[in-house]
């Protein structure tokens, strides 16, 4: 067991929660196996069972989570403290999300690009699960009910690791999906919950590459790098959401308009709101000034380079080399006069987070070049980017959004839970060179 | 720059190497940004320039491998004397190799998936290039050429880095690979060989995840799990190949015993080469002394279980718990008569390598049963395991076979070089909740 940040941990009792984790990783290993083989009707059932006790241990949940948010409140911030609070109406939320989960496609089994060889072999691939997912996140209670349901709806064993504020409640929704995969009869290892908020456990858990296929990280840029260091299984990353919007010189007003507003100030705190406006310097004088009320109107704080000064004046603060990285989540907007679309794409390949960019334009061409240069993992014209969601794209449920390329990239649903092998099928055939 | 196993640094020189490696992966980053807008036109023609090159420097490539050589005889086994060797036919299979490449069709740019939201948005996903891809390989030069051409075809940028006994040979290949970069008017920071022997790079290389997407280490476990835990940038994993055929109780005499015989005795040094063979009891008097004899013809060790020596007697050794862990890579093979298709499954799951299975059976459930089960990067009913290979499967060309199930599981052409975005085309669409 590494540990480089706590050295506050008692003689012996790294050994033991090494062992534990390691126990708690070959049975999710072996139910692994078992889920895998499920049929969609037995995992619909156990899914909706999954749902119905989490109706039925409301009053249970609710009470974990008074525990939970009683320990908590002082001591973190009250955005936090919201996210970590459960009522009826959200645990109602949590149930129906589970139900959505069962009621979508099963990715798993899928036998797809069959081809004949030219010796006769058919070969084709076949989508099957990853096997054992650990997800390890930070406050929100309800992770543990979706991400156990994605999982588990996408034939892998699931290991989770929430954060220490939401123990209680998170050890009660586990619960609840454990009882139902009970009755079910279904192993409850399919679900398990690391009972301890020891940090060892995690630098642990990031080890066992023998027995756990990908580990999915959700929380803050230092939980994820932090877990992309330390892990020796593949890690699904989704670092900051420094997304743009490019007004080309042929954009449509209006469009422009509702677009970037739309994109800043519908739920500013999510990662897919836009964090820089970047205007072609042919259109700037035209769309500024209008794009501009609007965000002023809904109390946006513009910082925006020289040129778009000149053209706003003083309601624009000037913007600093940092506006442009910055991932504000607020209604803060760095706006930049750019010469072309050259120089937009520059400006996002340097600045931005491979996470969601869009043009506003009227003009085919630009719209084709820039879905065609832009490799950011979603890339939009003429709409939001806060379209740039597993539901929204229609995914069904979202289990993040990867902004790394390996795997999967962008928002993932079930099928990103899963891969593909090669199946082949022969009449003897050997080979001969 | 870390390093725990040399400590022979001469100070100062880490420091060095570590801004040169930087500097280098910076170059492929900027370079992958104009290598994925390249037209599949011009890719094909710097693909065939390089086959050129390669063909018009044969005798400068074979004087520098010819110091590689001289300078490994006697410190490197034969049969690794043997791949570092370069002479004509090998340098013409080179050239040969990149042509097929240029041929194949460019993944890059396909837009499938397309479908239409309820609010009007077209939603698709379009394959792109990955970016910049690392190759730590060992000591055949070849991989040099195949290596980049296959990273360049598919729009990436690649860096390679080979072992230190190829080191002339691989800057002899390089420099023509990025000559013809340049006759053909691309950036030769598209293909970059490390200058450096020093094994301090590899640790520098794997710290640039800003710069880069992939590694692909090709070599021998140890080098791959060094890789796998320095590594800050994910990993395309090949570890061993403990291939597996089960015959069933149904399994056909004549099948069995070619696809066994070919899978084992064909090329017994390479990673789908059959390794351990389960026999159905059932099955097991009426297959294994036909089997056996073909293989023990062949000059084939077989080392089995207790009650496969009471079918065939003392030609076969008794088989140990290392035998079913082993690949042989040589005319060995363990066999073990089990009790049915669970056991075997089981055996595969407990001891194989998630690299390539194979069952001989006549019986279409079976059949079924074990390509559903089995997980596996390749799974074979009726052939030989020997055609689990890019090139046998219909890929193309390969990089390598990944046993691991992320991002891309079994042979890996060209397309596992790529992944996918969204594109979403609007009509001014914005996000209402």
């Amino acid at each position: 067991v590494t540990n480089l940040e706590q050295a506050t941990v008692e003689p012996g009792s790294g050994a033991t929660v090494a062992a534990e984790i390691e126990a708690l990783a070959r049975r999710a290993r072996a139910a692994s196996r078992e889920v895998a083989r499920l049929g969609s009707a037995v995992k619909v059932k156990a899914l909706d069972a999954m749902a119905d006790e989490i109706e039925a241990r409301a009053e249970r949940i609710l009470e974990a989570n008074a525990v939970d948010v009683d320990a908590a409140r002082g001591k973190v911030s009250s955005s936090m403290l919201d996210r970590l609070t459960l009522n009826p109406a959200r645990i109602a939320a949590l149930a129906r999300a589970v139900r959505e989960i069962a009621a979508q496609p099963d990715p798993v089994g899928e036998i797809s690009e069959v081809r004949v060889r030219p010796n006769g072999l058919r070969v084709g691939r076949m989508r099957i699960p990853l096997g054992v997912i650990a997800m390890i996140y930070e406050a929100r209670p309800n992770v543990t009910a979706d991400a156990a349901a994605l999982c588990f709806a996408s034939g892998n064993a699931v290991i989770l690791r929430g954060g220490k504020e939401a123990f209680h409640s998170n050890t009660a929704i586990a619960e609840a999906l454990r009882a139902a995969l009970e009755r079910t009869g279904v192993t409850p290892d399919a679900v398990q919950l690391v009972g301890t908020t020891d940090r060892d456990a995690i630098d642990v858990l990031l080890q066992q590459d023998r027995y756990i296929d990908l580990v999915i990280p959700r929380g803050g840029e230092a939980l994820i790098r932090r877990v992309v260091e330390r892990s020796r299984i593949p890690v699904l990353q989704h670092y900051k959401g420094v997304c743009h919007i490019f007004l080309d010189e042929s954009a449509d007003l209006d469009r422009a308009r509702e677009i970037v507003h739309n994109a800043k100030v519908q739920r500013p705190g999510v990662c897919n709101a836009v964090e820089t406006l970047l205007v072609h310097r042919a259109a700037a004088e035209r769309l500024l000034p209008s794009v501009a009320a609007r965000l002023l109107e809904a109390g946006v704080e513009l910082r925006g380079c020289e040129r778009t000064r000149e053209i706003l004046g003083d309601v624009v603060v000037p913007a600093t080399e940092e506006d442009w990285y910055a991932e504000y989540l607020d209604l803060i907007l760095a706006v930049r006069v750019v010469d072309d679309m050259d120089a937009a794409i520059d400006h996002i390949a340097r600045y931005g987070s491979d996470h969601t960019e869009a043009i506003v334009t009227q003009d085919h061409d630009n719209a084709q070049e820039f879905v065609a240069r832009v490799h950011s993992s979603t890339v939009v014209v003429n709409a939001s980017t806060r379209f740039a969601d597993g539901g929204e794209l229609g995914l069904g449920a979202e289990i993040g959004i990867s902004t790394s390329k390996l795997h999967a990239y962008g928002p993932m649903g079930a099928r990103e839970l899963t891969t593909t092998k090669f199946v082949v099928f022969g009449q003897g055939q050997i080979r001969q060179g």
